[in-house]
């Protein structure tokens, strides 16, 4: 088989069932090798950033590795700002990338970068294929790579990809997380047991289910409260599960809300830091005085919490956390603001709805009002890098197809990888897009704000402001294939998100914000 | 004055008049500098990769460096492909980059990403602000860099923008480009005076008005005939002036195109090597015995062809090159194809337009066919990163406020930037965007045909594809604030066009191609 074909049965070995491309002619075998090779499907993405979002949302929703095809150098470089956040989620991605045959690269054609030094600048792993023999060698590493969280990324010469080859497989092998050691376990349990009021930290695996569960059996058996990380690449929510506290997405709220605790333990979250750092205010949200790590988000989380209830004495029949109860917002009535839409969209999300929170300013609100409501997945922007919402929902909905998926999604982010909504009308992906349309960006006025600037001049107003002209957001979904509806009251906004739940395929409700 | 305030009166002290702006926290400083320093106006983009691409068609001809601001690594990824269209344009373009606050970086928080490795990635200059006093001679490091046709990096720290700093101007120094020896120039001279048959291939600055009359006198006094580089930045066209051939994409072509002749010369233009490279075909388009150089791009063309020129002989009084004679198509009728929209294209277009041509396959057609309308200037992909024709129209239409601009725009390519219509609608652009909505990537199918494919199977059509859903390009043109108006015939093209001409602000025609 050729050694495209190779690699794409391999990655079908892997149980990946989709690949997000965005070809080019240097990619074509590749692309051929999905006709040859069956099991995995190609999802066409019209920009590379779709994909790798895509990838990522894949990756986050189905448990085994996001595989993209990306076109040489600048292909690659579109799709990096979303492999920045599945970076920050952790989530295994294998990026299959084409560079020019091999003969021709030395020529400095015009597309040609340097494409293992441009890969090699998001940490992560990179390896090239020097002979097509070499391919499910190098699709193996990258795929162990991918399993330990790193993104992974496989150059391979367009020459390469139609030479014959044999048609053995490589042993595919996940990497094994590193267990905690015993001794770290104990020194944890000392402390919370010792604490007068500890608070767990939680990420990464720990806001599982399973995760949770065990996490609050810890924290019912010492007094600890609960927390988690502000953005978590996927957490379970909803009544009857341990409710942890969102950590605040400013600094100095943040640190007030840990404050009280004397011991804060990190269970497969890093070290609090402030999303940004700001002149006479310390980026960490935690002294090293009050601070353990039960566990690096890396690390086997599952093992260390399960070796920590297991040192604290809890057992089957030690009491559960309460779960949250089961509570469902009122349907709000009146001017739509960013607290209505947020009460509305918790309101209305149906059972085991896969949410996708790129609200920014806008998801702030609805986050707490949702803790109640039935369980549900939650997806957010890990890595800061906006654009990732409307990518995300299309691999979560590739992965989950009997789940509903929702996304917050915030207009200035959404306008990065806008051209997603076509992918999502392709493939008749159950998806429903709210739009928070505040026509700003609102964090960024918040920030000039916060830095003392009151009265921000016309230039400085001019950048952060997305009006003049409104962007039509139905007009553009509509273009893009995608049915839509616009609502400016709450009551509006709730018929119309009911209407799009009652459909089938994509919808987007446009939510303007007074 | 604050080291930010400094850096944008520095870049208006070196005749940059617009900045293309996509901003984050770590950036507020340099808005609030648009502000407090007047000459420079900030255009918000509403993607990186529209802003990169605008600066890039500002500089291409406005003459100087286009300007960036861009929000951390993630950011700036997002702007680099058309940051790789512009270095093989040569155009001179600086990027202001903010990075963490200097303490805060350290805390690896979630937005971090290595600027400088990846910046230093996409060949070119690499400047970190290490202190505040150090601002202004950074700035002037990096337009030093961009004179010189390098792609500059200005990584500068949140905290350090803010500083106060002395408000003396570093000396702002253009680079001066290499001159070429005189042997080169005669070695050159005599090659043509000795041929049988020469041809010149133009690139860079020989494409200009000057550049193409001198290289016109040297190819009549030397019974030369004329080429341009296929992906030129910017190429004088037209009634009057001479009218090089272009040279074919595809290698097969290209070479033909060029094996009769026994010596060709490269002015401004590299060695020719085929876009992409195939198995058997050797990806030199000409081979050393045949070619001669006069001048890299990087060297001063103008110096060299006029001394070329003196070398031969050639005084004011010699003969021009007969320059092409004023001959418009006619207006097409029947079925709207990629011949008929190029040739009304061209009998449309108004006298001194500027022509961004991203047609890929349906701008084939048009160049020739607009070889003998009035004078216009054409820049087109020069780096094959798809996505830059609604971005360059931008920067064009600012440099050149006085000029209409239009762009031959391929659908596939359009939807990778397709955010940058909201600020053509926002600065009341004159840029009419003409989309050859083929729905299709036609080049791959082109592609997988001249691999021997002849019959793709399923999935390769569909990663082919444009089509399910078709894309309304109307819809979402009034979505981002541009009218727009639909034509699937020649004679609605027509009608289109010349509505769309008649308009002061930016419009938008979809050609639907049979």
């Amino acid at each position: 088989m050729r050694a495209a074909d190779l690699v794409i049965r391999a990655a079908g070995a892997a149980g990946i069932r989709y690949s997000f491309v965005n070809p080019g002619t240097t990619e074509m075998p590749l692309v051929e090798a999905f006709d040859r090779v069956q099991g995995v499907r190609p999802v066409l993405c019209p920009f590379e950033g779709v994909a790798t979002g895509a990838a990522d949302g894949y990756a986050r929703m189905a448990g085994v590795p996001g595989l993209t095809v990306l076109h040489l150098g600048p292909g690659y470089a579109n799709g990096m700002a979303n492999l920045h956040n599945a970076r920050r989620a952790r989530s295994p991605v294998i990026n299959l990338i084409g560079e020019h045959t091999t003969d021709h690269r030395a020529f400095d054609p015009p597309l040609a970068m340097p494409i293992e030094a441009l890969a090699s600048s998001l940490p992560g792993h990179v390896r090239t294929v020097l002979e097509a023999a070499d391919a499910g060698t190098a699709f193996a590493e990258c795929y162990g790579a991918a399993t330990r969280g790193l993104i992974s990324h496989l150059v391979f010469a367009h020459d390469l990809q139609s030479l014959e080859v044999e048609g053995d497989l490589s042993v595919l092998s996940a990497a094994r997380r590193e267990t905690v050691p015993h001794e770290t376990v104990e020194a944890v349990a000392r402390s919370l047991t010792h604490a007068e009021k500890p608070a767990l930290l939680l990420g990464g695996w720990a806001l599982s289910g399973e995760g949770l569960r065990l996490a609050g059996q810890v924290a019912e058996a010492c007094g600890a409260d609960l927390f988690h990380e502000t953005f978590a690449a996927r957490i379970e929510r909803g009544a009857g599960m341990p409710s942890p506290v969102r950590l605040p997405y400013f600094p100095e709220s943040a640190r007030d809300a840990l404050k009280a605790y004397d011991v804060v333990v990190l269970v497969g979250a890093p070290s609090p830091v402030g999303f940004f750092g700001y002149p006479g205010l310390s980026g960490r949200l935690v002294e090293d005085a009050r601070e353990r790590t039960l566990c690096s988000p890396e690390a086997d989380v599952g093992q260390a919490l399960e070796a920590l209830a297991d040192t604290l004495g809890i057992t089957p029949s030690s009491p559960l956390c309460p779960g949250s109860e089961h509570r469902v917002p009122d349907l709000p009535r009146g001017p739509l603001t960013l607290e209505t839409l947020g009460q509305a969209f918790a309101a209305l999300q149906p059972e085991e709805a896969i949410v996708v929170d790129e609200g920014i300013t806008s998801g702030f609100f609805y986050h707490p009002l949702a803790a109640h409501v039935s369980p549900h997945t939650t997806l957010t922007i890990t890595g800061g890098a906006i654009g990732c919402g409307i990518p995300l929902s299309i691999g979560a909905a590739l992965a989950c197809p009997e789940r509903p998926v929702l996304t917050l999604q915030a207009d200035g982010s959404a306008l990065f990888t806008v051209q997603g909504l076509w992918t999502q009308a392709r493939e008749n992906l159950n998806i429903k897009t709210v739009i928070c349309s505040n026509r700003s960006y609102d964090i960024l006025k918040l920030e000039v704000a916060r830095a003392g600037n009151t009265e921000p001049g016309p230039m400085t107003r001019n950048l952060t402001d997305l009006s003049r002209p409104d962007i039509g957001w139905t007009d553009i979904a509509r273009g893009f294939g995608v049915p839509a509806l616009s609502a400016q009251t709450s009551e509006a906004f709730v018929t119309a998100l009911q209407t799009a739940l009652r459909e089938p395929g994509p919808f987007l409700v446009e939510a303007v914000l007074g």
